[in-house]
This record gives C-alpha cells, sequence and structure tokens, in this order.
C-alpha cells in the first residue's frame, strides 16, 4: 500500500533542503553529463525540427554557426534535417536554458552543485536584451556577443568564482531577492544586482585589465535578467533532488519548447506528459500585439515546479507593470498555488503575507480534482525567429498533462 | 489673506519636482557654505557640550581626533569646553547626517545637486557596522577606517561619478528601491546594491589598482546603508526645495541631536522648534535591553520630511523584521501618514497599494488638530559613546514641536 503522502513529503522536504550552490562556469562538453560536439541541447520535451516553432528553429540555426558547425542558416538547416545534429532536452541533461534554452558544447554553463544531496545543474549564460540567440535571433551581432560572452567574461567569471571560496548559494540569494520584490521568474531586478554586487570585487581582481572588469559589471549589472540562468539552474538542482521518489505525485518538471508542454512527476521515472503549449496573455511592448506571439517556450518554468516564479508573485506587486493586472492579482496568485501544492517553502517567504513560505511541490491529484493549473508567470516571444521579446503576461499549461500523468499514475501503483 | 492650501501645494509640489543628482565627492571645506576649520557639524537642532548625549559627545572627540585638532579624548573635551570649536547642525549647512552626524573640515562629502532648482546638499560617507564615528566612536580602528574612506575611497569615487556624464539620479534610484522592498530610512538594502551597482563599471575604471577596487566594491555592496547618505542628502535637498514658502505650514526640517528633537516649517524661516527626543521602540540587538538605548538622534528623518522612511513603510514589509511589528503595522503606518501629509508623492509610489504615492508633506495643522504624529523608523544608538547600534525600532517626535510652531505660525501670519 503506497502511502502518496508520506511519497510527497519526502519529495517535497528535498527540494526545500537542497542548497543549490554556484561553483564554476565552464564549457558544456567538459561538465554536462552526455554532452558531445553533434548534440544541441534545447527547452522544454522532445522536439524534432519539423514541428519547432520559430524562435526554437532560429536558435538551433544560431547555435550550430556559433558552434562553427555551419557556416550560415541554409547549412545549418540542412544538417539539421538530414539528421546530423542530435536534438535533446536540456532537462535530460541535468540542465536549464530561458526561452529556445540552446546549449552547444563549446557554450561556457553555470554549474551549481547542490551540497545537501550532491547532484548537479547547469545553464547557459543570459545576454541580456535586444537581438538574442535564445529568442532566435542569429545574426552577426548575436554571435559575436556570444563569442564575446564566452571568450572574454566566462573565463574572468570562473575565476572570479574560484576566489570565492565556498562559491555563491543561490538559494540564500533567491530568499534575499523575494524580499526585495522579485518573483524569481519574470522580475530579477534585485535578484541580478545582488549577484552582481556580490560577484564586483571578485570580478576586479580576477583580470588585470580594469576596462575589460569594467564592461562585464556593466553588461552584468544593466542587465535585470543576469541571474535568471543562475536561478534557474538552482531551481532545476532543487527539483530534482525531488524526483524519483517513489509513489509521489508532485510534479518535478515542467518544460515548454515553444510546441509542447512537457512535464515530469517525481514518482513516474523519465516519461514526459506533454501537451500543446499556450499563447501567454500579458501586456506588449509597444508596437507588437497578440498575434506576434509565439506560444509558450522556455525551461524557466522550474521557478514555478520549484515554488517561486508566479508561485511567489505575492512578494512581487510591482511585477503587474510588466506582465498585466493589479497587485491583488499578484496577491491571489500566490494563494491559489496554496491549493494544489503540497507544502509551504522553509527558505522562500513572503513578507507580505505575513511571512509565510511559497506555496511548493504541486500535486498533480490536487490540478485535477480542483481544476486549478499551476500558474506560469512569463517572457513572450515573437513568433519568427530573431525578433525577440515582444512582452510579458500570464500562461497556463495544458489540463491534459496532468490528467495523462495520473491515469500513469494509476495504471503503475493501482492497477 | 493667506491662501494656506495654496502655499502647502507650492510647496509640497517644490518637493517632489526637486530632483537630486550625486554628482561629486570633496572635502567639506571645499564645498559646504560657512564650513571652517575649527567648526564641526552635527545632527539635530543646535546643541552644546553640557548638553549633548554619550553617542554624540563621542563623535565630537572623534572628529577632533580625526581632523587632527587634538590627539586625544582629554585634549579634545578640553578645547569643546574652552569654546574653541564651533558646534552647528549640519542642517544650517545644506547639510545632513546619520546618527551623531559630525562632519569636519577635512571630511570627504557627497555632494547633491537639486538640477531643478538649483540647491545642493551635503552629506559624509556611511562608514558602514561595528565601531563607526557616527555612533560615538573613536578607537584607533574607527580613526584608520574614516582616513581610509577619506583618502582611498573618497577620490576613487569623485573620479568614478566624473565619468559618469550625468551623475546618479537619487531620485530615481529610491523610486526603484521603493519597488525592492526599501523604504529609504533603515531599510536600504535594495537602495546600496543599485548603488554599488550602477558605480562599479566606473569604480573598476577609476584605478589601475585592482586591489583597491576589489576592497571599493567589497566595501560599498556589504553595507546595505551604503547608499543611506546620498538619499538624506537628496531628501535634504528636496526638503529645501519646499522650504521658505511664505503661508505654509508644511514641515521641511525634522532632525534630531539625542537630546532636542527640533522641526522647521517651510513658512517659519529658520527658526527651530524643539523638544525632548523620546526613545525607539523596537527591538534590540542580542545582549542589549531598552535600558541600553540612547535618545533618538540623527538628520536621517528628513527622509520621512521628504515623503520616505515610515512613511514608505508599507512598501518594505520585510522591514518588520528589524523594527518590530507585523506586514500590516507596516501598511496601517503609510495609511495613518495620509491623514497629516499633504499630497501623494508623483515620484515616489508603493507597489502594494495600487502604486500610490507615498505620503508627503507633514503639515503640522493636521498633526496638532488629529493627534496624529510623524512616524519614524530609527536604529537606535548605545546611549554610551562608542558601543554602536544596539537595535531598531519605531518613535515619535514631542507634540510641542508641532503646537509650538502653530502657536508661532498664528503669531505670524494670524494675528
Amino acid at each position: 500500500m503506497i502511502d502518496i503522502e508520506k511519497a510527497n513529503e519526502t519529495a517535497v522536504t528535498r527540494m526545500m533542503e537542497a542548497r543549490p550552490i554556484l561553483k564554476d562556469v565552464a564549457a558544456a562538453r567538459d561538465v554536462i553529463p552526455g554532452m558531445r560536439d553533434i548534440l544541441l541541447l534545447h527547452a522544454g520535451p522532445p522536439i524534432t525540427w519539423e514541428r519547432a516553432s520559430g524562435p526554437m528553429r532560429g536558435a538551433i540555426i544560431g547555435g550550430l554557426i556559433f558552434e562553427g558547425l555551419a557556416k550560415d542558416e541554409k547549412e545549418a538547416i540542412g544538417m539539421v534535417a538530414a539528421g546530423e545534429i542530435d536534438l535533446e532536452p536540456c532537462h535530460e541533461h541535468e540542465s536549464v536554458g530561458p526561452m529556445a534554452g540552446v546549449t552547444t558544447a563549446s557554450m561556457k554553463v553555470y554549474v551549481l552543485e547542490n551540497v545537501t544531496h550532491g547532484n548537479k545543474a547547469y545553464s547557459n549564460l543570459n545576454e541580456g536584451y535586444g537581438k538574442v540567440l535564445r529568442y532566435g535571433a542569429y545574426s552577426e551581432e548575436v554571435i559575436a556577443k556570444l563569442r564575446w560572452m564566452n571568450d572574454v567574461m566566462a573565463p574572468i567569471l570562473a575565476d572570479a568564482l574560484a576566489q570565492s571560496k565556498d562559491g555563491l548559494d543561490i538559494r540564500a540569494l533567491l530568499a534575499e531577492s523575494l524580499h526585495m520584490g522579485d518573483e524569481g521568474h519574470n522580475r530579477n531586478k534585485a535578484g541580478s544586482i545582488l549577484f552582481t554586487t556580490k560577484l564586483a570585487p571578485l570580478i576586479a581582481k580576477a583580470t588585470n585589465n580594469r576596462f575589460v572588469a569594467s564592461t562585464i559589471l556593466k553588461f552584468l549589472g544593466d542587465n535585470a535578467l543576469s541571474v535568471l540562468n543562475p536561478v534557474m539552474a538552482a531551481c532545476k538542482a532543487m527539483a530534482d533532488a525531488g524526483h524519483g521518489v517513489e509513489g509521489s505525485t508532485v510534479m518535478s518538471i515542467m518544460a515548454r519548447n515553444g510546441t509542447d508542454l512537457g512535464i515530469r512527476v517525481s514518482g513516474l521515472g523519465d516519461r514526459w506528459f506533454t501537451g500543446p503549449v499556450g499563447t501567454p496573455d500579458g501586456l506588449y511592448f509597444s508596437g507588437f500585439t497578440a498575434a506576434d506571439a509565439s506560444g509558450d517556450i522556455g525551461d524557466s518554468t522550474i521557478t514555478e515546479t520549484a515554488g517561486i516564479g508566479a508561485f511567489a508573485m505575492a512578494s512581487a506587486p510591482a511585477i503587474v507593470t510588466f506582465v498585466s493586472g493589479t497587485p491583488e492579482l499578484a496577491i491571489n496568485t500566490t494563494m491559489s498555488m496554496y491549493e494544489i501544492t503540497t507544502a509551504e517553502h522553509k527558505a522562500f517567504t513572503i513578507p507580505a503575507l505575513g511571512f509565510r513560505g511559497t506555496p511548493v511541490g504541486v500535486d498533480i491529484r490536487k490540478v485535477v480534482e480542483l481544476g486549478v493549473r499551476p500558474q506560469i508567470n512569463t517572457g513572450i516571444a515573437h513568433k519568427d525567429a530573431g525578433v525577440g521579446q515582444v512582452g510579458a503576461g500570464l500562461v497556463l499549461p495544458p489540463m491534459n498533462v496532468f490528467e495523462d500523468a495520473l491515469v500513469a499514475y494509476a495504471e503503475k501503483y493501482l492497477s
């Protein structure tokens, strides 16, 4: 007889007790399990080139050009269509990436270790705003910026982290940023300057070129999403710690590739449950409308999976100027997530709710029973490759993924 | 016939439209009007050595030693007692200083200019935690740290600001930090890292000694009060812009010297209205109790005067872990300040209150009529010189200062 409550408590306790520390920046091929030259990692559940969305296709093309595997768009498409390139989810390689999430073997990635349980997680570096690979852009300027990040910034970040004996405790940083108006997914303003401030003395010492140090400090400090990628990797490390608990109905992954949204469940092994992505409802930047929006995309929903993001929206009332809605909506979003979760987070608290812990550990049974789906805060990509972000808003996963997972659970455990 | 409402609207509009920019760091004697070698500026209304509190006495002694005017405590006390040193309020020299607020001629100060109206304001540099002059400490380590700040850090800050063509807009920084859980007086966590992050690329470039750059970045980034002094000077520049409006009953200064609290009123010229300071009610650091507390001290109540600090407490629910109370208290404090103020701030808004402007411009008529005094959030100093901060809490000004000011107003305008 399975004690589901106990299994879920085990899973969510492991998530909460995980303490992910940012320890290094290294080439993907040197650290990510299973990484190889012709492998390209992407956000969300598995996807083929044929079914890939505009931004995902653009990022795949850009990734192959960056990697030197293709010299241009045409060659890149030819290689992928000919099956010469393997496409696999970041999540299947202990990794996560925002939006398209494309990560190639040469790309430098953040290396995090959950020092409680020993598992690791990885994420690429954040490119900032404008034309960026993660939104499917692959023009020369995009590739040049990636090369600067990879060849100039990354080694200095690695040096900076090496100076810091204990690395950077991202769970602690997140706990602090939730007291500073962030929710950790779409609003990382405080987290990004905490990150920059903690690294700044180390970066200054890591190079004897003061102009390079200055440029890196400006790049990190001006980008309110600098910390998003390490935060996502931290959430991945926490969620992975809760995965694989026999009998647990706690969701341990939720991710989108622009076409499909997929979830995994702690007690259901490595099976993906997928369904069509929604289109976010939100505010659009000047000149864009809902007709420009791509389907929901990115691994960044690992934040909601780990109990922050939209789940912690009550901490971030100022976010409504970005994703639409009112401060009451922010409070209500968090409140409704308590209905479908297993615990209140021990490390992440919300001052405005009397320091109540954030709702954590989505129980797929509750989602199906109550018809309440996990809320997602997200950036909105343009549907065409390379245009970039066109807005931000709120979106829900398709209900079938939870129903399908529950059926699979019944088949596995209750038959 | 005086139109008081119109006068108050003029005063508070000037306060809100003032835009204080941090432009330079320079020696007090070179920039502060009326500064001279034997002059020592202090917080609050005028005070004599005989009536000065423990922390104020300690800071005066330390200031004279730092300045090289006295070689030790005994000589310093002798000089002051013999009348060889002039003691004058910071506020009478376009300046402000936290806690004892002691500023001497050689000390480097932040230079702010209100670019809307042209007036300037000054504040000394923040020393961080532990044994510090502003709490009345004057041991060798205190003086050594002040010398490092003055001789090493200050010139690099001046260089950094000189590189920044337009200076640093402290009103904009404050507006942002109020959306990040600060209230700007006792909680400046977000503001201080915004400050550090904005200066970091400039500091890195301002010295070819990367170890010095690193030390300065760590000093600023680790001190959650780094930005308090520029914020106070910004509030002084804003409040001064609203001072001197004929017929206005808006409070334009509120400040404490540890013995007396004094206010000035926009329409009542340079007259101080003073009364005995209260003792803050709050939370004490481990090992200290209310019996250790000094009377309320410091110019930092210029923040409440300008519409932030306790007036913006609804923005900073996490502050209650520091000053005591609940998140509801934080909301209620702001709400009650709307009852005694003239306007809702155009630049400073509170997300949790639906982006309502902070209450700004205390109307002494309303204070007396309603019996509601301006709330103050404050650090608590030990009553003895040099022990330092022992806690933080809430305190109120004595009611008589508002009553006395109202009587003076009636005599001047209504008789």
